[in-house]
């Protein structure tokens, strides 16, 4: 090459540069593949906003190619996408406290490591039968800045005409397509059946098992109603009266006329956001106005982080998501629920607990069957080799004994076989309840509007440091509740250090779900005695509102209370119930200090 | 040894002996799974009959030690053996034409090589929500002497005391439990509700969706009746009357007061026996009496002979199994269907076809976007690389071209992209269909009795050769139907060498669904003049006993069909319906010579 001269070095070099342009131009896409590029744009991968065009195999693309190139980050564009179940991906998936089933994913994030998803804005709507976001063995994911929202919700509403001792009548509203056929209701998507009925008619339903009454001005769970279930069913009993109107045909039905009846889907098959099995994940700025299910859930987790989030509902709707606003089970680490508005959702605003088995068999001395027994836990596969377990009685929830898990064997989605390094103890008997030992997590609950749901605020159950401040609860059942129990939901519970200050607890207790505002109580049916499930909770410097003498703490078999510089309100937000309570309700516990000064 | 004398001899011997004793005493277990042993008998594995206690993991352990020792038989004794889900293992599962889902299996024998399953004469009860017997990948599978049942059967019967323009009053029998709780009738196990209604009540339904009336006395679909489809309900709209009796709020229900009224269930979950891509299957002298779907259903299998078997119910009940005794689903080799009675099942005797996917986008020169269409055939993954397809118009039912499948991308359960070897003709349109071209299986049906079911006697959708002969039927529908769409059902059919000889048609079409005993028919809606989908009938010395003027034969787009020696007599088993029809209708169709000489 030296010995050339100048002229032929540079048109050398010239055909090398050439060379390489040609190639990199023409070898765009293998090049992308092979480099680690940052950012990648949604519109990139065929989602265009506002185009009403189905947007899941733009998605899939586009998290196809974030993991091949490792890109960092996802960007959307401000606008709507539209997702339908049509060309999603599907998996069987397991999820506590929501149904398990074979379900259609919009963002199924199985396996990621290391991505932020930036919504810039965008609207994510989504159509019938479909899970929004599945995170699944994933590490590292942030997604922030967009809403998610149905066409069709999953449950509907309607207005109360008029009842009697027979039924009642009920105007169902706009959004809420139905229909009444054969003498019974049922709610639909609107298209039309086509043909025939046979035994394999396409007709979509959002089935619905349960009704309850909101307050049509105060967009909330109206005063002291109760839910009102059928059980196993699609559809109502009911008879057409012309237009929107419907007759139920449901005995000892009541309610106020004007106000809203809400009909809540019979399954919670598509929650917003599932984390399940990952680590280092975080909600920001995202808005949920609803979900067949709850908002978002996380299983055998780590650290979680829920912040500036609202669970709110759209288009004058009076419900959020169907079911709880956040929910964790079996999570380590940290959550964090900070700066966020939990509203109108169909159930509680967060549940932080672990899950029991049962032992239905003792099969060897150091082997027993376990049984999930909540249909909702099923396929919850916490057990695993070398995990420390607890040995816990059903009825008097003391955990007697400890031991270490040498081999399981899982027989089907609520049976399982588990086989310890050692001898299990003598006095264990079937019917005891077994739980993990675990990194139970830190909790930090503060800055959150918790109001107009269903039921409760929030359900601490974590033996991790939970510290409860700064945040508004306006809930119609208690504000907080300490649970806990193995013979109905399983769930375990029982805090170790939990601090509740500086919180505004306005006009709780207006509906049935709760006799106290923070009730701390247990499944406890023997030994209440020595048995002291929940420990050491500090209630400091907080704010109560109450519209009536109610009963503003009731503990149970509790371990070490402190209350202190609380202040209490007297408002006139809703009628007198007429009955008088104790402020203060102490039953089985020891190590309670009540100071009621001001 | 030969210089030691005979003592030391035998004494040496003695303890060589005793060394084996000892050893193949401690070590049987081993010996055992080393070893082939031909039979094995279900006693061992802990099974005892009539003794009411679970049998599930007696099976288990049973079918493993098949599998280890490569045990050609297993024995059973005669008497019965029960079955539950709890401990059942568990596997999601596509059955055509039943329903998808994830399933707990009493006999799985999944991947298993030859093996015969002598029952001796046992009866199998099953115990709610579980599955008989599914085979998958499995070879030389012979199953002979046992009957199955279940103790709460997946339908419910009724007596018709009475009816108006508002409803029907009905008298639950004793063994169908049921409740009506809140306006609603629900179907369920006798199981009391414990406890408060919730979300996750645990109360076992028995969901059903439609209704039909059967004649008491004669144990059959009651003359001309209809099917009264609800959609997708679960229970029905209904008040007590006190005792088992019940009134339906069903406008426009009409019955015979004392008739038997069906309350079918709302799905097909739980089908007899389950033959999925296996090979060389034998049933012989089974006794099925009930199952939650149909009896045996065989999909994407080769060989399956059904031989001296009996659909019957049991008890006294009206319906046996709760759709088709028999059917087959892009089979290969040989189907052969002798000396069986298929009775009172709650749909068609059999039905051996292919299926049709739907092309719904053409993504590239060589790539389609395809979709099964009907929710019973979802996740039929049938399109296999190196698979000879046909192309076919979805209204005409032509194929207009062929081709060779490259490369397979399932989408979902619906969905899935094909790539083929070569460019797809210019002339394909969206909506055309795709089905596989194989070893259409030869077809033999001889010596079998079918009557009282539900709708038609045999549906032959099959190009194979296909003989019907010596075989009895009394079907309210067509005794034999040639069907095959692609717009509702997607059935693949069109026989082209099909033999009926040598039948009784035996006061057929005494229902509604059909209107010749031989019903040739295909779903074309265009191209009528050159379709020709079925070919090559022959109907010779059959008897057909006629109560009406009723057509024998409806020919529609064939090619080739002759009617000879036939004989018609008349009987007086019905009332006659009044209106007089051809005895053949012949439709757009070449070749068809009808000799009416008897």
């Amino acid at each position: 090459m030296l010995k050339k001269n100048k002229f032929s070095e540079l048109i050398s070099m010239s055909i090398i540069l050439l060379s390489i342009l040609v190639y990199s131009c023409t070898n765009n896409k293998a090049l992308e593949k092979s480099s680690t590029v940052e950012v990648l744009y949604l519109k990139d991968y065929g989602a265009i906003v506002n185009d009403g065009v189905d947007d899941v195999r733009a998605i899939k693309k586009a998290l196809a190619a974030c993991r091949a190139q490792g890109a960092k980050k996802l960007v959307f564009e401000n606008g709507q996408y539209d997702f339908y179940p049509t060309f999603a991906g599907e998996r069987y998936c397991f999820i506590s406290n929501n149904d398990e089933g074979l379900k259609r994913i919009a963002f199924d994030l199985k396996d990621i490591d290391h991505l932020t998803i930036d919504g810039q804005g965008a609207l994510l709507m989504f159509h019938g039968f479909i899970s929004p976001f599945v995170l699944e063995d994933a590490n590292h994911i942030e997604i922030e800045n967009l809403s998610v929202d149905y066409s069709r919700t999953f449950h509907s509403e309607a207005i109360i005409l008029d009842y009697d001792a027979e039924g009642m009548d009920v105007e169902i509203l706009e959004d809420f397509p139905f229909s009444v056929s054969k003498g019974t209701l049922l709610f639909t998507d609107g298209e039309k059946q086509i043909g025939e009925l046979t035994t394999v008619s396409k007709g979509v339903t959002f089935g619905s098992s349960h009704i309850l009454e909101y307050d049509t001005e105060k967009r909330e769970t109206a005063y002291m109603v109760k839910d009102f279930y059928f059980g196993n069913i699609n559809g109502f009993p009911a008879k057409k009266l012309g237009g929107r109107k419907v007759r139920l045909r449901v005995p000892g039905l009541t309610g106020t006329i004007g106000n809203t009846m809400v009909f809540g889907p019979n399954h919670r098959e598509h929650p917003g956001f599932v984390v399940s099995d990952s680590k280092n994940i975080s909600f920001k700025n995202i808005i949920l106005h609803h979900a067949g299910g709850m908002g978002i859930l996380g299983q055998r987790s780590h650290n979680i982080t829920v912040d500036s989030c609202k669970v709110t509902p759209s288009n004058g709707r009076m419900v959020s998501v169907t079911a709880d606003a956040t929910h964790f089970v079996n999570c380590t680490g940290k959550i964090a629920l900070t700066n966020n508005l939990f509203e109108n959702q169909k159930d509680d605003a967060t549940n932080i607990h672990g899950i029991y088995v049962q032992v239905i068999e003792k099969s060897a001395e150091d082997k027993v069957v376990v049984q999930l027994k909540h249909r909702q836990q099923n396929g919850f596969d916490f057990l695993k080799e070398g995990m420390k377990i607890e040995l816990v009685r059903a009825k008097s929830m003391l955990t007697y004994d400890t031991a270490t898990v040498k081999h399981v064997n899982r027989i089907n989605k609520e049976i399982t076989e588990v086989t310890f390094n050692n001898k299990l103890p003598a006095n264990l008997v079937i019917g005891d309840a077994i739980a993990e030992i675990r990194d139970y997590p830190e909790i930090l609950i503060s800055n959150n509007i918790i109001r107009n749901n269903r039921a409760r605020g929030m359900l601490l159950n974590c033996r991790g440091k939970t510290v409860v401040e700064n945040n508004t609860f306006h809930s119609p059942g208690a504000a907080i509740l300490f649970e806990g129990d193995s013979f109905f939901w399983f769930e375990q519970g029982g805090v170790r250090d939990c601090v509740i200050r500086n919180n505004v607890f306005e006009n709780c207790l207006y509906g049935v779900w709760g006799k106290a505002i923070i009730d701390v109580k247990a499944g406890i049916l023997e030994d209440k005695n020595t048995s002291r499930y929940n420990r050491n909770i500090l209630i400091e410097d907080n704010i109560f509102k109450v519209y009536d003498d109610m009963t503003l703490l009731h503990a149970y078999c509790v371990d070490g209370l402190i209350w202190r510089d609380n202040t209490v309100e007297k408002t006139d937000a809703y009628p007198e119930t007429g009955t008088s309570n104790k402020r203060f309700v102490i039953d089985y516990s020891d190590n309670v200090q009540i100071d009621e000064s001001e």
